[in-house]
């Protein structure tokens, strides 16, 4: 983790190129992204794209999950049109030619030799924490203990469930719009009710991989919400709550929020939940192209898992608030769209996604450096620019180092709202 | 005013390269532009697209009209999916920033400061002629004498009503069609009567910001329509009459067309139309895009003021007309685009339409100048240019001055279907 | 025809570079196209796009067919918005000029003088075999003796009827389709019963213009589709059958598909069809766009002429077949744009259709030589660019000749089918 800085060091204004030049490309293929729920993935064919790539995924007889080029070798049919084979194989529909679980053709029609090169590309794929992780860039780079950490999903002590949406932006605006959980005293405040601001202050920390920002509320009156939950667990309890939101970004596009309250001065804050009740919003967003994305989503929670009453009622209530930033973050992308080369300003509350954007960035740099070394010049210039490039990203880190906002930052609005 | 000159002064045939090919865009952005009627710009957020650019218009508490960029400046969500706040502000529905009516931001979220340069862009506007009339480029020349005369709409010696119609045409075609009317035979041949053709000749003059065709018939039979209006101000008058069709043009988008007849003989062509009545057709078209454009339009009248039965039947009988025009207009712009590179060739009924387009694109032209100079390696390279292209269009206009069309044209269509 | 070669003369895997590498163009201009049946095209004007040309068809007032642009001279309107006028002319619908039926222009609104070079372009158009004809390219080629032989159409020794689609996919797709009938076991599995893989062989052969495939099956059994047939002719005859499948390939995109059974020993490979009954699968594709198409398409029988109740059955059996041909071949569309650059890999099945594409590919690149001599330098150097092009497609047609499919390859769908 880096140190924490001070707020004065995220400038309001125009942000430095090397933050916000749009790139070719927004997401890095080294990386594994959530493709769909487990159940979703049958033995049957499901076509999704990923980064770009069109997809189709199947279950081997066995169960394990199969993602493969969805456009036959031959003639470029999708896979997914034609049907599975026997135990081992998925057939094209149109002129018959089988590929094994591994993309290898095992069958072409009317002749006795299969060009041994004859293959479709098969993705690395895992199954973990009730998803199905797919791998669109070098399999090679393909290691599982990559995958972002969203085990509350499948921890028997955790309750929870969610869906998923399609929706047509960029999979990083949705990032920004979870980094920063003021915007739903705007977008959510006819569907929510909340709070007045509040003074509560910020911190954000980053690693390589991750981003984690933290406001915490002290013996404050529960709002609603909360209060609720927590009577779930303590029938009796009426006083004042110490309260948390934790938002933790994962490269390249998840972020799970650890939300909560417990009894104010029971240690919450020092790790001691034992007197409180805790969430976790769990969100994955997978770049379907360069400008939609599908949208996972789960809300876990650790009290009264057997009660499925709750379980749907969470599950629903977040539902309907996605569905108002998912008009919103369309607007955001046509609006994006009409003025080609702007830039985006920052404010203090977008902290935490700027260092989440700039994570990413340095991914899809890094696999431009590998990618395009001839067009460099020399093997030995492409390995200069990139330890360049690194001295000239730690420099940077230097003087935007991580932020505490200290201010009168107004509780942010997952907050705000109760959860 | 230019001379008139003859007719043969019009080629048939290709035209010259300076008038037709096709400018990158077809509107200047340094013009007023007519972006709604009065009472459609209220005390609410009103997105409409000028000249490319998307806009929010709405009314200060005091009910001055405002126009501001409709992309906050943060993220780039239209403004106008936010809402008005106290008497003064705007504010994005998203992160609830603020802007004034001047498009200063005055409120940032969870910060105590503000980024002094944080704005939208604020066009100015004036509302005149019961229009909202905005400018879309550089704010220093927007001077309000440059907003076209469309007075007769608010004049209380006139009545009459309109309605904006959305046309998937470049603005431009709808004044082809306004300045040559001989294609109502055509056009509107299923839905108004018409006269044969007849023999009256044209003029066409112009200046700097304007184009003029003039048409007289003198001591005609009245068309059914005119004598109708004729009759209600001289119930017993069955005699012949003076007819006339004078369309001006104005700069860069608006057509006021001058109809009406009166007794014959009785100095109507000398200026005394005082036993005579009089319509203006009041057309205004706004680019939306260089394929799409807002068209407001307006019939007012000289006579019967109070009668509102008159004002209904007037605006739903042009109503009627302009969509069998639109049909035409779009069905044009398909042609256009799929004929990329075609240079339109010009009749001796295109003088009118011709001169528009030349005024027009010598305005383009000039902001091309103005804003790349440094494309053209100096300054005085570029004010050479200037003066080499005004000479140019000076001895151009020596070759194909104005027109009067001496030989047997038909009365163009207003005419003959009795406008 | 050139010698029947090997099959192991078609490569499996990559293809050579002059067959797959997409032309900018998939269709040649100068070619005859079928743009609609006879029966479409009458006194009105009938828009269709061929080859990417907006082109109006109607038939003069004694009822020859004729094909003009369908974009006025003077605006781009579309012709096929106005009507036709007297017995030799169109006229545009937005400003009256007319166009006689070689699209010279006869009128002109409000003007004595007609601009001699006033004109639409008027394409070569032919009526035969019961479509209407276009010819998009140089009408000083346009030999009738060009049109495609699909005579069964209009034979009185045939009976038949037939349809017109308009497919979103490449013509070309089409013709594959056609050329290589084993995908009917995969795509038509649903709606047709089929037989097991059989072991019969296939041959290839072409000129410069048409490429066959011949399959022959001796001494089987006959499917029911055609038992039933045979036995329409032959009431009691129960024993095996000979039968075939002949697929005729003409450029640019006619495929005529000779199908039929007899009594088995009777003399049908040698010519002697007397014993059997013939139908002939009659399609000719015509490019809309490099994307679209139209497909027209016919079913012909020598048998049982006069039986109205068999042709709708063929013609609907037909119809249900196609359409699922029509899903497979749009999602090949769709894989072949979301996947820009692949090359097609052929199988030996692909002969018949990689024949069909070199043969077109040749009339493309002579189009672009013809056209562009300029740009390569001299006219001479332009011959020389022929010839040494003709002289590489000479070693090349050695190198990759005809073929024999002497293997296990199965019998191709029709055939399977009963067809």
């Amino acid at each position: 983790m880096s140190p924490v800085g001070s707020r004065d060091s995220v400038q309001n204004g125009k942000p430095e190129d090397d933050d916000q030049a749009q790139p070719v490309r927004t997401f890095p293929l080294n990386a594994w992204y959530a493709a769909a729920w487990d159940f979703e993935v049958k033995r049957a064919l499901l076509p999704k794209t990923v980064a770009d790539r069109p997809i189709v995924f199947y279950r081997t007889a066995g169960g394990t999950p199969v993602a493969l080029a969805d456009a036959c070798w031959h003639r470029l049919v999708p896979l997914s049109m034609g049907k599975l084979r026997g135990d081992n194989d998925v057939q094209c529909g149109y002129h018959g030619i089988c590929f094994d679980n591994e993309g290898r053709a095992t069958y072409m029609p009317a002749q006795d030799t299969i060009n041994p090169s004859a293959s479709v590309t098969s993705y690395p794929v895992v199954e973990r924490y009730r998803y199905v992780w797919v791998w669109p860039g070098d399999p090679a780079q393909a290691d599982p203990d990559l995958i972002p950490d969203m085990h509350w999903n499948d921890d028997p002590n955790w309750a929870g469930d969610g869906k998923t949406i399609h929706v047509n932006c960029d999979y990083q605006l949705i990032v920004d719009n979870l980094m920063d959980l003021t915007h739903e005293q705007f977008v959510h405040g006819s569907s929510l009710a909340h709070e007045a601001l509040s003074d509560s202050d910020f911190s954000v920390t980053h690693d390589d991989r991750t981003v984690t920002v933290t406001k915490w509320m002290l013996g404050i009156e529960a709002p609603p919400f909360w209060k609720k939950n927590l009577q779930d667990r303590f029938p009796d309890y009426e006083g004042p709550v110490d309260r948390w939101q934790i938002i933790r970004f994962e490269v390249p596009g998840t972020v799970c929020i650890d939300v909560g309250v417990a009894k104010a001065g029971t240690g919450a804050p020092e790790g001691d939940r034992s007197q409180g009740v805790t969430g976790f919003v769990l969100n994955t967003m997978t770049p379907e192209t360069g400008r939609t994305c599908h949208y996972l989503w789960a809300f876990a929670r650790d009290w009264c898992l057997d009660k499925q009453v709750i379980t749907t009622r969470l599950r629903e209530g977040v539902s309907s608030v996605f569905f108002e930033d998912e008009l919103m973050l369309e607007a955001q992308q046509r609006g994006i769209e009409a003025n080609p080369g702007y830039d985006f300003y920052n404010l203090n509350i977008d902290a935490g996604g700027m260092w989440s954007r700039r994570l990413v960035k340095r991914m899809v740099d890094a696999e431009s450096e590998e990618r395009d070394p001839g067009t460099r010049g020399e093997a030995s210039r492409a390995a200069g620019a990139l330890a360049a490039a690194a001295g000239a990203e730690r420099s940077h880190r230097d003087a935007t180092a991580d932020v505490t906002n200290r201010h009168d930052a107004p509780a942010a609005g997952l907050m705000q709202r109760g959860l």
